[in-house]
């Protein structure tokens, strides 16, 4: 005996298209293991005579996304259209009229996830957003259920896949940036227009999904302070690694004492944390608590099959949840928190610089770290011919005081260049 | 506003003291997080005077466990108590009088969870039992839910800590199984009767459990052919990383051809896999399949605190499920399946032997490969005086030809000592 629930997709691409085989091809093996038959009632696409990798039943097909949320045949709405408009407005009008929804936006769900999910569960149905952040790997069930009853005290991410491949082949390999991207757009890794990975952006949405399931405070992602790797220089690497670290584009939410503090920018992770050595595209998510000590999760963060099966976990639950005539996986209960200031948060520095190789040079340098109150940790020192590359590891400080240490010590005259700073993440005090 | 739910504890041990405490001591912060207030309404336990960590409220204490399930204000009851007797009728009695429950006990879910589960459908409440395998990490959620639409090829999971622990220590340390063993008691990472711990009891539950969620085929325990690491030697694991191997007692289930594969031993893993880097009490589970590839979670396998937290993390679920006034968690799909003979199952094998050292031994060793059709991948001599070690590991073959294929060997007279068959894991051919 097998339950009849009605699907509509919005968007039919990589990920939508992947699913909705699935669904069509895979039916009985869905049923077999879940006893749900899980029918496509109407898919919308933007260009019905486009040609896709499988056939779609062509009376399923529309180029207007309003008439699948109002199909009266469809139960639950899958939107893999991306972006935030015209998304938005259709989740939440496939929401207001009872209809659960089912997405792998993380944009949407950064920008607007706390209203989504009010107006969810205003109307009894659900919202799941497992595949937003890391693709395959199940993520935010385990946060929002499974460690519901955690004080967490902190979560780290490598949540972009592109990214995380980039800096992966130039630490390996020792290439460009430039080089490296460009391979990447070559094996489809990077998109024509990488900005939203290379940039931060794209890490940044799901930063505040995972901060605000991990915290129970909404954080919206524009309120997430990111840096990219588009900045990033091969050179830095070769200096970190010696020092016994690896970048990684690190997502970060951490409970401080002043608030709740989430960001993203390119991190070194000492060689021996569990981090280090996640490669490639792989994804992988990080979660420290008082009473569960550290947890790694690890997967593939992208890609259409991962993402596919996400979404067909959400699918499944929501649709159970529908014949059981409830929603409870959108109960989640977000409360009031402080968002700290980007300026405030503080971290440890990793700032390479060349200078003049002379007596006197260093305290000079010392100097205007103290000035800032910006404590050192270690210090590292290659001379060749009558200059010198200076690394300086600092302890943990404001990222303001990091920042004005840098902005001064460019106006130094002994100092003829100073590198990106670079954040250190280390456990060591 | 908070909603109040009523909680009854069957046990208090380490993992039910821990949870207990956290209700009492720490309910502020989950009412603020969750909404929820959970309170303690009962507690069984074995004897009402014995000294604990902290003090119990005296009038919640009873040595009548059936009082617990029976109190009317009790809705949710949480079974940490163990074994099958009394703690399996108890918690039908529970679910059948309409209480959900939460359990940590593998042994029971591996012996009975079939059916308890099925008096939670027909009850209508829900009976979760994240806990039961991995401690804090989260896998019972993601298999049965997240994962939901994937047809799993393997779960390979380390699930038993203190065996972790002994291994790690025979590795690194070169110290013998005994010694480790003793030094382990005393740290309370082994239990004074270790039996089901290095038995491969505990491990073959988990395996059980792991198996009927990931193939939706209910396993039983006891179904699950295991072999611990009580017979193990220090020797093997010296020749083992020379062929660039690390020993896990592993928990297997995989989707063979034939049926089902499940099982628990010690296993040769390549020491660039993921689990060959699990140390110590750690556990990891490991899971793959043909859309999600290859996805890993690592974490806490035992203690009260990380075990406390998924307990709770099963009852804020469970919790939010009763005031939706539905179940859904135990809505697990079981089908029929066929469950492989521990004979027919396939494993490629490590031998390691003292053979006498004289041309044509060799051959008439590689003769009995050939009798009982296992086929040689490598082969490693070492000799000395007129004694040589010989280590050959096999191609995949049936795991009844390769025991046959050792004692056949233990019969040559060129063989003076076969030692324990290891079976080899890998993703190689």
């Amino acid at each position: 005996m097998s339950m009849q629930i009605g699907i509509g997709f919005l968007g039919a691409g990589t990920v939508g298209g992947t699913l909705i085989r699935r669904l069509i091809f895979e039916s009985d093996a869905i049923v077999a293991k879940t006893g749900l038959q899980l029918v496509v009632e109407g898919i919308a696409v933007r260009d019905v005579r486009k040609a896709r990798g499988f056939d779609l039943p062509p009376e399923l097909l529309t180029d207007r996304p309003q008439r699948v949320v109002d199909n009266p045949n469809v139960q639950i709405v899958v939107e893999v259209m991306g972006g935030l408009d015209p998304a938005g407005p259709l989740v939440r009008r496939a929401l207001e009229s009872g209809k659960a929804v089912v997405t792998a936006n993380k944009e949407l769900m950064a920008a607007m996830g706390s209203e989504l999910l009010g107006a969810a569960e205003s109307a009894g149905v659900s919202l799941l957003f497992e595949a937003a952040v890391g693709g395959g790997i199940p993520i935010i069930r385990p946060l929002s259920e499974s460690l519901a009853g955690e004080r967490i005290s902190s979560v780290l991410g490598i949540v972009n896949g592109t990214t995380n491949y980039i800096l992966t082949e130039m630490v390996e390999n020792g290439a460009s940036y430039e080089d490296v991207l460009a391979e990447a757009q070559q094996l489809g890794y990077a998109e024509a227009d990488p900005t939203a990975d290379v940039g931060g952006a794209d890490a940044a949405s799901k930063a505040a999904i995972l901060a605000s399931l991990a915290f129970g405070m909404w954080v919206d992602g524009d309120q997430v302070p990111r840096e990219g790797i588009d900045g990033i220089e091969a050179v830095d690497f070769h200096y970190a690694k010696q020092l016994g670290y690896t970048p990684k584009l690190l997502a970060i939410a951490e409970d401080a004492p002043e608030g709740i503090a989430v960001r993203v920018h390119p991190t070194l992770v000492p060689l021996d944390h569990p981090l280090a050595s996640v490669r490639g595209a792989t994804n992988a998510v990080y979660v420290s608590g008082p009473s569960i000590g550290e947890l790694l999760f690890t997967g593939p963060g992208a890609g259409g099959e991962p993402t596919a099966t996400a979404l067909l976990g959400d699918l499944i639950t929501s649709a159970r949840e529908r014949l059981a005539r409830t929603q409870v996986s959108s109960r989640i209960r977000f409360g009031r928190g402080r968002l700290m200031n980007p300026a405030d948060m503080t971290t440890k520095g990793f700032l390479r610089m060349t200078v003049v190789d002379r007596p006197g040079v260093l305290a000079r340098i010392a100097a205007v770290f103290g000035k800032h109150q910006v404590s050192i940790k270690s210090v590292w020192q290659e001379g060749r011919a009558d200059e010198a590359t200076l690394l300086i590891v600092t302890h943990e400080s404001r990222e303001g005081d990091l920042q004005a240490t840098a902005a001064d010590l460019g106006r130094l005259d002994v100092v003829s260049e100073v590198g990106t700073v670079l954040r250190v993440h280390s456990d060591e005090p």
